[in-house]
């Protein structure tokens, strides 16, 4: 592209180094902010600095924290006796959007993809370890991705976990609400007849 | 969204003020950030910063521009006789990147869009009116999107340019090279019958 300006051309070029976005999508995306009022890219630039500087990590489960140790693992209304495993920060949001959950979490960081170089060494699976060690951790619930790096990963932490006095669940996986059986995949198919639920208990939530 | 975090959510909320972006891809691309060395949100900030305070439209066609006038209207080899007026930045990128073209720009910032709120006012004409008056320009192009709104505001400054001694054209309009003529619609295939050219042109360029 043929920009006729320096300042314009590096604009562009550090917004599209984000993910998804190409020259095109950054270029409309920095002649929008020249459109808007200077308040609006100091603002964004504000924002985007400060987290990067000032977000921290829980020290606990690794979920995004404005402090130390997460809202989460500090409220004393949640079940600290259960822990829940996921992938990635987005998880949490999801799972907290559901109202349906009221123990911790353990953010991962990922899942193990030798194919993407992510070993088990990139994890937090050692911190996980020593939660159910020193706290007081009963139930282990994963809740990766039904995916072989998610399976994978579940199996990996399962056998790091041992001998440890903590029992290990994993999320139902079966039919979604709403879904027609016709079009669902046989494996899930399957699983869902094989690891079928008494009917009471579908009843019940 | 149930960030848990007040920083997190804020970067989230000004970068899903961008056109095309929501809460989710917001949220990709900030988690995207914090992934990333320090060094990449800090640049990106700076540049955002920088380009809405530094970054400058040119005093003559209103092109973006790091200095007072832009490289084009500077420049000694271009045609200064020739100004081709645009809807927007992006189309003199587009217009310079076929290396077609030899001579200025006009930059109106926008179309005439009553539906849109964009009225004659909104736009740069004046601005033209008095470099057709002032400089010495014999041709205006016309490049805007053949569209009503482009029609509209080309015909609204062919009556403002009124009796100057400038002659006016419209780029050519027809079917696209390499497309298949079937698929035209009727407008552009009817027009490029009745708009034919002489053999001889079209082979020339």
């Amino acid at each position: 592209m043929n920009f006729s300006s320096k300042i314009l051309e590096e604009a562009v070029h550090q917004v599209s180094q984000l993910p998804g976005i190409g020259k095109r999508t950054a270029l409309r995306l920095v002649l929008h902010l020249m459109r808007q009022p200077e308040q609006q890219t100091d603002a964004l630039s504000k924002a985007l600095t400060d987290m990067r500087h000032d977000l921290k990590f829980c020290k606990k489960c690794h979920n995004v924290s404005d402090t130390d140790f997460c809202e989460i693992c500090a409220s004393h209304n949640r079940d600290h006796t259960l822990v829940c495993v996921v992938e990635d920060v987005r998880d949490v949001m999801a799972i907290e959007n559901t109202s349906q959950y009221r123990g911790l979490y353990h953010v991962l960081g990922g899942k193990i993809s030798p194919m993407d170089g992510i070993g088990p060494q990139d994890l937090k699976v050692s911190s996980l370890v020593n939660r159910v060690k020193n706290d007081e951790v009963k139930e282990i619930i994963f809740a990766l991705s039904p995916t072989i790096e998610g399976d994978t990963t579940n199996f990996y932490i399962f056998k790091q976990l041992g001998d440890l006095p903590v029992s290990t669940s994993t999320i139902a996986r079966g039919i979604a609400v709403g879904d027609e059986l016709e079009f669902a995949d046989e494996v899930t198919l399957g699983r869902s007849i094989l690891q079928r639920i008494p009917y009471e208990t579908s009843v019940k939530s």
